[in-house]
């Protein structure tokens, strides 16, 4: 019998259990040993829980267990999950983590302190749900080169503006729309101003070159600004409007990291993906583009990933696998406004004078629809701000 | 340093050189130690080849060398690549295939094989290309219970349907170009009829339950008596024709697997896979539905699969992953012509009599464009036999 964990019983963590009590045969099977759920961390009690005999709320039975071989982070949030990863992997326990938040931003660190202890810190859960795009990172793609990630990695602003589209209504309505249903939290900064987005695109980032880039590197754009007249441009301009993270990695070992709204013309397959729906496309030279689609996110999903880490550590295969290393390269990221990009760009007032003022910065200004409203030429997100600053300015992705 | 040897100087056996060349650092970083290529077998001679030194033309020497744990067999064709795999793995060496025929025919034994002697049998190569699509079936999914398995596995049936509805041009005029392109093989039977999908999806069927289908219990239709009618028909009724291999695993352990020809509806991602792509979805109840896509065919993405499962090997990981067991199972195919599908059928003659023959076997029957051409409710292809036996039958996916 293997004893593990869970830290936070929440969404993820509570489906941890869920999935471990569904699937037991099949996981002891590939474990080669059952598994047991030994202490739920929690600042709750869940007296109606089966679980409510194993809850406590001080990690340090966990830590002082000899017993407890690997502790799942289902908490979210950075602190005290770091502190609580730290203290486990020092106890000599490996950990598995679902919270994008910690890796994001501490990866370099936890992976670090994994090595010095000789256990396995692993997080499939953190970034796509469900989706197995983390392994394939260690394994599959750990012979080729990554030269480029581009992919749809929040599901709520998808979900946004896959409705905004269907439906022709505001952002503002749909996006309370999603809040009543559970799409979208109360406070929904995180997904719709790119910061969730920005969380995923940093571990995978870190993942295809082994630089983890600093949070204020990466450029996180909002949808806040999005409206039904830039949906139907992106229409005009044969594609779709979506939140688009990616990272383009240089020869010389330059990074070039990025959340933003983007028009995707619909030859491009992220055009397709509608809804609360993810996908992450890979390009390598030697694989070519593999595209990754499915849930992002749900508690189900994404323990299956958790679960998936689990199995990996207590079968002993992720001690063997590749652990991947993460380093802090200052100067290695090229800012987001020095890249060239087609845009779309809408202007307020006079189509005449936003043309002017463009093509002052651009050799190629096509004007669309009947407003002040232009596809331009490849120039760079800084030229156009300096041309017309208030303007809605979306790169156009092909 | 870690010596391994190629069966096989082909597409896939030449490409595993070159990656192996081009990718050195990586895989060595990967592995823990350098890979050398110590013997390739081929009939040929390679005097131009900087491996010629290493080409022999038997296999015993390859046996005799204790020096050699791994063995890539890159030949294709059941005979003589099993028996020189069985007689490897005899020897202590570890196997990698990228050849789907042995592995969808003798995949049971190979992988009995292997566990009497202690070594690893891996064959990521064997569908998909470079899409990792094997591996997360022993991993990401091993606690999962697969449901259904539905792809495009084939890129040359896929160019040509693809080609047909673009152009509007006839399956022959097609196939013929795509022979001179080198998408298709002089003799295109293996591509055209369905084959080639259906080893594949007898291999994914099996990782998924643990039973490796017989030969003749799965379907494989072809793709040849399809006309331009029939792809612009697929259009009216919303949807796009392709050549589907599925499976779909019942609760009580039975197994549905075929390869057809389908009208697969736009709402439906595979509607969206164009060209020599591929793509394959994978349903579980706890991940939900996730689509991996990608070129499934290739030098050096089929290569780059190939060494993927050399690093899982020589790194130590695979042998602590999850190794399947493959079963016959006689009984458990369920016959394809007794499954319930909607379908399009198109007769020759009257369209009268045509749907007089048809409503006596189906209750709804929708007439489509100005010929003899029908969209049914749900029955079974052997009751539209029964009907119109001469008739172009295709179910249709939603």
């Amino acid at each position: 019998m293997k004893h593990i964990a869970i830290l936070g019983f929440g969404i993820v963590g509570s489906g941890v259990a869920r999935v471990l009590e569904q699937n037991a045969a099949r996981i002891a099977r590939t474990v080669g040993d059952e598994v047991d759920i030994q202490y739920i961390l929690d600042l709750r009690d869940f007296p109606d829980s089966p679980y409510a005999d194993r809850v406590i709320h001080e990690i340090a039975p966990i830590l002082d267990d000899p017993g407890v071989a690997l502790v799942c982070e289902t908490m979210g949030g950075s602190h005290p999950a770091l502190e609580y990863s730290l203290a486990c992997m020092e106890a000599g326990k490996s950990v598995v983590s679902s919270n994008k938040e910690v890796v994001a931003n501490y990866g370099d660190l936890l992976l670090r302190k994994a090595k010095e202890h000789g256990v396995s810190y692993l997080f499939e859960a953190s970034v796509g749900g469900g989706i197995p795009l983390i392994r394939p990172f260690l394994t599959s793609l750990a012979c080729d080169r990554v030269s480029e990630i581009c992919g749809i990695v929040n599901g709520t602003t998808n979900y946004i503006l896959t409705k905004m589209k269907e439906e022709g209504r505001a952002f503002g309505e749909v996006l309370a729309e999603a809040q009543r249903l559970g799409y979208a939290e109360r406070d929904p900064s995180a997904d719709i101003d790119g910061i969730d987005a920005k969380r995923k695109i940093i571990i995978l980032t870190a993942l295809a070159s082994g630089i983890l880039p600093d949070d204020g590197d990466v450029y996180a754009g909002s949808i806040r600004g999005i409206t039904v007249r830039d949906i139907e441009a992106a229409d005009r301009l044969g594609g779709v409007l979506r939140l688009i993270a990616r990272t383009v990695l240089s020869d010389d070992g330059r990074v070039s990291a990025y959340v933003t709204p983007m028009i995707v013309k619909n030859a491009h397959p992220l055009a397709h993906v509608e809804g609360v729906y993810n996908a992450v496309s890979v390009t390598s030279p030697v694989t070519g583009d593999i595209l990754y689609y499915g849930r992002g996110a749900g508690s189900l999903p994404t323990a299956g990933a958790v679960l998936s880490d689990v199995s990996a550590i207590l079968s002993g295969a992720a001690q063997a696998e590749f652990a991947p290393v993460f380093l802090r390269k200052p100067g290695a990221a090229i800012p987001f406004g020095e890249q060239s990009f087609p845009f779309y760009v809408r202007a307020e007032g006079s189509a005449a004078e936003a043309r002017e003022k463009l093509e002052a910065v651009c050799a190629s200004v096509v004007r669309i629809g009947d407003g002040a409203e232009f596809e331009t030429g490849e120039m760079t997100m800084a030229d156009v701000k300096r041309a017309l600053p208030d303007a809605v300015i979306l790169p156009i992705l092909r």
